[in-house]
């Protein structure tokens, strides 16, 4: 096979940066992939539309089947749930490989997905669809096979990466860090996907299930976004020796996965704690390899390309010399722990009546259900009143890891006792 | 294939968790590879000596020539010179596939083993080689093949990455620290492979290698230890905003490779600066990709055990299915430079006599070198005096990107110019 004929669908930022890249490492990507890689079209909604000055326009074509039907890798990179998914199966049944960055469509129909790659022989490459160039995809799936995963704990959003670090470094209100944010091009006019942790869901669904070679879908991922932190969350996170994360978390647990998106209090120094901005870090935590990280840009044209040209490099040398990518592995079959079931450790602020004795009043509620206080501060510099106008007294309690409906359940005790004027803001915590 | 045949030779740290993890995780590792994974002997020099208890005595033996025949992939952890390569190049002439972690032999002897692993058809598989558990060969010799490779920096060796850090944190001279980390099992007793930085050297010939498609050998790259770096040198660093630290530096330049290890001033908020005591890291700079990094364990029995049996795992799927490892690339047949034709930021310390203008004539002969001047610190704490007992005035130079003989050029004309009393101390210096 002297040369394999790429079919590239979709032209946007990404897109863009693929076909430039194709073009300049042409040399180079031959080399390592035993043939040429040679671009035969770009499928895309309007041939007319402007384009970057990279792309040749000869190359363009608003039949994508077409294109599909004459190519041995496809990449999809338009996103979304339809038509990507028939172009992807069309892709399958002509026998051809497909490299896609499509996050949200690996999520919601990835068993349909891998189950056709297998049954045409053909691979299915997606390391773009998780934290940009960061090659975690191919850790998970090829480089720690040899390991028990125990944890995955990711910052793989940056738009929220950027908003929280707006606001801890610069004590922004969490609208101003988002108008910021939208100013400068880094969140949508609507951001919804980004900050309510939609788009970290979906990546938190591909890595558990790669993690833990079981299925995990993006329902199965329990999600909060970062909308309700406050500048005062962050500023007495900062006080007590952390950095608010939005993490995405998939831990292996006795009786199966846990699997969520949300703040996260992690410790200064932790490595997720020095990922600033656009970066997006993976920590994978394993029984013999102890702590991994991986970590570089999560979005922007480029990156994202430079892991999609990595899995068009593997999928040809595939098609030259033998051989596949590795299939879906879900021989462990674990069941997705319900929210309820999920531990963690947890940080909880509660106002209560500033009289003596109320510390031991509150202990005795959190021992009653079962979760072990690991600290109490109570912030001096704090002035707060309750509704009433009375003075109460703020009390800042770290629990050790302790089941979460254990949680919820003294929490709404707390709230229901004469001594609490107020039970608030409930986070997770990492351990360092 | 039912059952993949496994040799291993050597039962030190790392072979006995290889044996202990064969055993513990059998069936994760058969549902990966597709065949179990047979452990059928271990070769051993003593077989009466003590061991671990998890070894099955009865898979020892002190004839690895025929425990070789008898497999499927060998995996060797015997490290030096020979028997080791003897012992690989006779299991690929049986048609075994090999996974080592011995840096040593593959930065002396690589060339021979890859041809020889290519010309036998099977797999040669190294991850252990490089930074223990993480994954960095994987990284670039299959995860980044779709970009272009710029640099790749790292902290590959622990024991003295534990020096350094005891140096800073607690004010340690060098020999005190260098003595903690002996009394602790961190180093050697005959510590020289460590802080004289040749076991990092190695480690930067293979990913030089990798890196740039080109043979890089031990023999290419400059080495510096660590031995020389004192407690005032630390203190000086820290004051600037800089952590000291040995890193291996692979670089493609227009006119071909550079290599070296040194200890190397690196920007307080440079991901490298984070890692620390036993943990590694490698950052690979791409075109496209921009910053990314790898970061583990670098040492330990369990952690490299890991990956270990990823190579294992990999190479036992290629038995079972087809497919083979990637093989040798070396198309790009870059140059390596000589020490003197390298370029990087340096950091001096010159003592000059303490009159007004003395820093016009230090500025000058920089600039007849063509070494551009990026800051200048004068230590108003510092007090320094010369040989004769007058009092200097220290001054601390660091530059932009200059050629590593022009500064050797400008530091000779310093030294016989009679404004300077000395110049001491030229450390690389990393961009942030």
């Amino acid at each position: 096979m002297d040369s394999v004929r790429i079919g590239l669908l979709g032209c946007g930022t990404v897109g863009t940066q693929v076909a430039r890249l194709l073009h300049e490492q042409e040399d180079d990507l031959a080399a390592r992939a035993g043939a040429r890689l040679s671009l035969v079209g770009i499928a895309v909604r309007n041939v007319q539309a402007p384009r970057d000055p990279v792309i040749d326009r000869a190359l363009l074509t608003a039949d994508a089947r077409a294109l599909i039907a004459q190519s041995d890798i496809v990449i999809e990179l338009i996103g979304g749930i339809e038509p990507a998914r028939t172009y992807i199966l069309d892709a399958f049944a002509h026998g051809a490989s497909v490299v896609t960055g499509n996050k949200a469509l690996l999520a919601a129909h990835g068993p349909e997905l891998y189950d056709a790659a297998a049954a045409a022989n053909v691979d299915l490459y997606y390391e773009a669809a998780v934290a940009g160039a960061v090659p975690v995809v191919y850790g998970l799936r090829e480089s720690l096979t040899g390991d028990r995963i125990t944890a995955v704990l990711g910052i793989v959003n940056g738009t929220t990466n950027y908003i929280l670090d707006e606001m801890t470094t610069r004590g922004l209100s969490f609208d101003q860090a988002l108008a910021d944010a939208q100013r400068l091009g880094y969140a949508e006019a609507d951001p919804s996907a980004d900050v309510d942790g939609l788009d970290a869901a979906a990546k938190c669904a591909i890595l558990a299930s790669l993690a833990f070679h079981s299925r995990v879908s993006l329902d199965d991922v329990h999600v909060h976004g970062i909308r309700n932190i406050t500048a005062d969350d962050i500023a007495s996170a900062t006080r007590h020796g952390y950095v608010v994360k939005l993490v995405a978390t998939a831990r292996r647990r006795r009786r199966g996965i846990e699997a969520h998106v949300g703040p996260t209090l992690v410790p200064r120094n932790h490595p997720l704690a020095g990922v600033h901005g656009p970066f997006n870090a993976i920590v994978v935590e394993a029984e013999a390899a102890d702590r991994l990280m991986f970590y570089g840009r999560g979005a922007g044209g480029a990156p994202t390309a430079s892991a999609v040209l990595s899995d068009v490099v593997a999928a040809a040398s595939h098609k030259v010399s033998g051989g596949h990518a590795p299939r879906e592995l879900i021989y462990a079959d674990l069941p997705v722990l319900s929210p309820d079931q999920s531990e963690s450790r947890f940080q909880v602020e509660v106002d209560v009546e500033d009289t003596i004795g109320v510390l031991t009043k509150v202990a005795s509620v959190f021992a009653r259900h079962d979760v072990s206080i690991s600290s109490v501060w109570q912030d001096a510099e704090e002035k707060v009143v309750d509704a009433t106008g009375m003075p109460v007294c703020r009390l800042t309690v770290t629990t050790h890891v302790a089941n979460q409906a254990d949680l919820e359940a003294t929490m709404e005790e707390l709230d229901e006792s004469p001594f609490v004027s107020g039970v608030r803001h409930v986070i997770r915590v990492e351990e360092s």
